[in-house]
């Protein structure tokens, strides 16, 4: 049978939107690749009622349940007391756990608060687990075949003793088959399109399971099993066979690192000329370490003047064809490839917004051009979204023109 | 009697900790501020059960239940049908919707998949709230005194929704007792130092009260209360006062707002020579609506050929001091002011990592330089963090040493 687990967050200034919840996440992640799926994240205030429907309401639907929070020495922090409470447990002075923590104002030359006293009760029967970092340990207790485990909230504190304590523990105490994953990342192709493409492989293929994470720049497929390795191979083929081009890259490998890798390996250096995304395009391509072996530099040209200076447009271009035009990009890659003597110059021009377009010009157009050695190439796209959203579309784009072209082999 | 509220956020992708939610953080913090203190946020699956569970046990529990996510077009999608069958209501099909739908398709020229037809259905009696960047509006679902608003899960068509949709329903349909708060915007200054500088003020004034939010870039300082709006003026006033030029905005000011307001108002325009950031100056300084006004451009100048070519900085210069220094950030700031023709030239060299690095020059050593009409002058700066977070530090230093040099009025 499959382990039935959840997450318990306490903490009044998480739902009150004051502070970032990050435990969850952190937590998710590391049980997700150990084989144990959350069936439920609840988040909820410090209050002791809270925590005890809360806390009781988990454990009654779940075998595990992991908790974050409540375990200082204030009287707002009562998880310790409710989670013996619900197991039936009497609270403990934990002699060791006082020595500890006199141990460590001792070091830091401090009076300990009576108030700390409280932090070494446990309940009665739980096995304490290190907190490196901190004065509150984590706690594990178990009744019958459920077990609760109260870790600190203090993110550091958390990640500490989940690493050093839970996780062996885990491992020790259930049989868990890891999950097999695989992300497969694609651009400029919408959710419910890929969905047409692909969704029929699922209905025929039981055992791997899909998920679509969309963001504006693109769409992430995610594509996991806990059976086979070689289902999750013949997936993964399939859906690349099906959307080709789309696809740029697997897992966490983002788009700048795919463009680096063949920019290295064919030796070839690149110049931008960005006009609307005004830098974001060269700030990418930088992000990945090293790149300045093939990303020479770049020109934000954001006024006219700038196109014409830098990358030599003319002028009568501009007047017959306007800013944002085909013929416009293209100038401006040859330009600014030939100024700053790159193998390619990538170039983009359109209206961000929000004002600023027009009729036959809308907002959201946006042009790119592309000079490689012996050819020139340019592309018009329509985006949508404000003026930030599109500037992050325009940008991906024009990094996905220069893949493409890259991996055509011009 | 208190209005009971909860948020249900859908997402597998979350609960496999593949991606973090941020929608929670958001809703939390907007209804904090509205007077709408959570009780409760549940993450779940997208799986139907689970949904079915989730939003039944929520609404029962609670007079207002927001959900996020599950409003797509794929099957996986099914928040809507699920609060239908919840109030028991049926699915029809919302012409006005589809024909919304289609024109996006129609813009964008390509063809609607016949999948998204399932997003114009909608629960009888709903009231669809428009989404001016995406293709799911949200829902509000009224049954006597509970209601379900349900909401996209991109976190940017959720926010756009809930600003445009939500808050002005909330205000219309519940007596809210807002809290009054305010943000004050710090950055070049830790959370330590603010902690020290500040604390003692609300030790001894009752009713306001503060937490201090810290990101990378900088430290957002939340101050509210329910009390009296006066209190929460003098409480700002009193920070103000005591951090002077740390403070670079309120709210969600962003700094290169802050700056382009001052450049437009002093009429002053301003080009960028980028090294280690790469274009993430010109990229933040022009997500400002109408910042082509005093943005002229900037270059990205990665390798030296493209610092002596662009910005006129002299060989002997990178001979003798490096592209890292004092002296090159000069000129690379005064050559792009001059080159471009700009009133100010602002520049950035350093080293991002996480290679690179000397014990002399270490990894996040970077320098500035900022040339106006009659001055320059240079900053060394010295940033912990990845490759990314460097250069986002950066960024932001470059922007706060223009902010700084434009309102000391030089």
């Amino acid at each position: 049978m499959m382990l039935s687990c959840e997450l318990l967050i306490i903490g009044s200034e998480i739902i009150a939107g004051k502070i970032a919840d990050t435990n969850s996440g952190f937590l998710a992640q590391k049980l997700f690749d150990m084989g144990i799926q959350l069936t439920r994240i609840t988040i909820i205030g410090d209050k002791k009622e809270e925590i005890m429907v809360g806390l009781g309401e988990a454990i009654s639907r779940s075998d595990l349940v992991l908790t974050a929070g409540g375990l200082g020495p204030t009287p707002d922090d009562n998880t310790t007391a409710i989670a013996a409470k619900i197991f039936n447990r009497r609270l403990i002075l934990d002699e060791s756990l006082l020595e500890q923590i006199e141990k460590h104002f001792a070091k830091i030359k401090k009076k300990m608060p009576e108030a700390l006293t409280r932090q070494a009760l446990v309940p009665q029967g739980a096995v304490l687990l290190e907190n490196p970092v901190g004065m509150a340990p984590g706690l594990i207790l178990k009744n019958g075949t459920k077990t609760i485990i109260l870790l600190p909230g203090v993110p550091i504190e958390l990640e500490k003793v989940f690493v050093s304590g839970v996780i062996p523990f885990l491992e020790g105490s259930y049989s868990l088959k890891p999950v097999m994953t695989k992300t497969i990342r694609t651009t400029n192709i919408a959710e419910s399109e890929i969905f047409e493409k692909i969704s029929r492989y699922f209905v025929r293929h039981k055992g791997v399971e899909v998920a679509y994470l969309p963001q504006h720049t693109g769409v992430d497929i995610r594509i996991w099993t806990d059976k086979d390795k070689k289902l999750l191979v013949a997936c993964e083929k399939e859906i690349v066979s099906r959307l080709k081009l789309y696809v740029y890259g697997f897992n966490t490998t983002n788009i700048e690192e795919v463009v680096g890798q063949i920019l290295r390996k064919k030796k070839l250096t690149i110049a931008t000329a960005e006009s609307c995304t005004a830098g974001l395009v060269a700030d990418r391509i930088t992000d990945v370490p090293g790149s300045s072996e093939y990303f020479i530099g770049g020109v934000v040209a954001y006024s006219n003047e700038i196109k014409k200076l830098v990358c030599g447009v003319k002028q009568e271009t501009l007047n017959k064809f306007g800013a944002v035009g085909k013929e416009t990009v293209l100038e401006m890659a040859k330009g600014i490839k030939e100024h700053y003597k790159t193998d390619i110059g990538l170039s983009i021009s359109g209206i961000a917004g929000p004002s600023g377009g027009t009729p036959k010009k809308p907002v959201g157009l946006v042009y790119f051009g592309i000079a490689m050695k012996r050819s020139a190439n340019f592309e018009e796209r329509i985006f949508s979204g404000n003026r930030r959203m599109i500037k992050e579309k325009a940008a991906m784009a024009a990094i996905d023109l220069l893949r493409i072209t890259l991996e055509s082999g011009v």
